[in-house]
């Protein structure tokens, strides 16, 4: 490999865990802001949002000129193509992650109705997730990128626990119901956060051991 | 270009329209089976998911190969890159479609309740998108990709007015809170399948017209 190549693949692991920390923080912050009912902090993360774009589009572009000039081959080929993937992942979790942010902005401007128990839990869980698939990715670790998968059957648990209390919720006072399905809308973002987490630690194993475990593990 | 590279970048075309093909069929049968309460169908959608997988993976595999043989540059290797993308959008898509063939099965082993009025709409305008944003792809066609930009509006307005109605419908009767629940899952999948179409768009205006459009139209 060119000495060129190896400092440029260098730098798309640097600048892909740095956008995949601002997806972890963002994440965290707008679940933050849901349980704690913190306005400016669903706020900023709503228009933190770009930043996370920016750097996206940037990530893309090294990556094509890494193809055009270094025309690479094999692993470092398959890296960079998975680097083209992931790196809309974590856009999307981005988008998410606003998403949560807005419904705290709504939660927040009505009066409060119970926090769902297990919801800081999975905002914690998706958290680690992301920031496992991402080290994962960069030290080429299979063993990392499998242990996140499995860690996303816990989130799917917890999941169907936080939606047995809304729906218990809604029946018991209808007033209720436009709150809960806030926090419905919430954890089904954070869910597909740990999706989106769960797709970059496939795409981990595939590069690393060219064994393709996407399909058929979880269709929730 | 080389003759050589250029059957493979119209097999590439074809393959991915055979995809998007699945994934418009997939999403069609899924909103029928919902509407018409048909197991049998929604039964059909969730096994037809694996050739969509199948084919996911072959199209990537063949990305993978042009890049490697070929080493194509400019434009030649912005398609192909865009199709990596376009390809695991199409991925995803299947998975939603699946997953409103679930609520699907879950809804018509329950007594009925009314069907939300704009669902239908709602489903044949998101497959209309699905199938112009793959014609834009091919014909390399700006315009009509940023017609599907603009038809999630639409369709993001529709969402809005099924969401009202089931909210409606719980407060009016707890025990339909749990089927609600399902439509408002299911409306929320074709709204993210919507959502794809139009990141599928907005990597074809930038494949043509090196613009980048993409974030910033529609935070919902």
């Amino acid at each position: 490999m060119s000495k060129h190549l190896e400092r440029d693949l260098e730098q798309l692991s640097c600048d892909i865990v740095t956008i995949g920390g601002l997806v972890e923080e963002a994440t965290q912050q707008a679940v933050t802001a849901l349980q704690e009912r913190r306005m400016e902090l669903a706020e900023l993360v709503i228009r933190n949002g770009s930043k996370i774009d920016g750097r996206e589009v940037e990530i893309e572009d090294a990556c094509l000129k890494m193809l055009a000039l270094h025309q690479p081959v094999a692993e470092d080929l398959r890296f960079i193509t998975s680097v083209i993937k992931i790196n809309s992942d974590l856009e999307r979790m981005g988008d998410l992650a606003m998403n949560i942010a807005q419904r705290a902005v709504f939660l927040t401007s009505q009066d409060p109705i119970p926090f769902p128990s297990q919801l800081s839990t999975i905002g914690a869980a998706t958290v680690t997730m992301v920031r496992r698939s991402l080290d994962a990715l960069v030290k080429r670790d299979a063993q990392t990128a499998l242990q996140v998968c499995r860690a996303d059957d816990e989130v799917d648990r917890l999941n169907r626990e936080i939606i047995a209390e809304l729906i218990a919720l809604m029946k018991k006072d209808a007033s209720m119901v436009e709150r809960a399905l806030s926090f419905f809308s919430a954890t089904r973002h954070l869910e597909r956060i740990a999706d989106h987490a769960t797709n970059i630690a496939e795409d981990v194993v595939y590069l690393v051991e060219g064994e393709i475990i996407r399909h058929g593990m979880n269709v929730a």
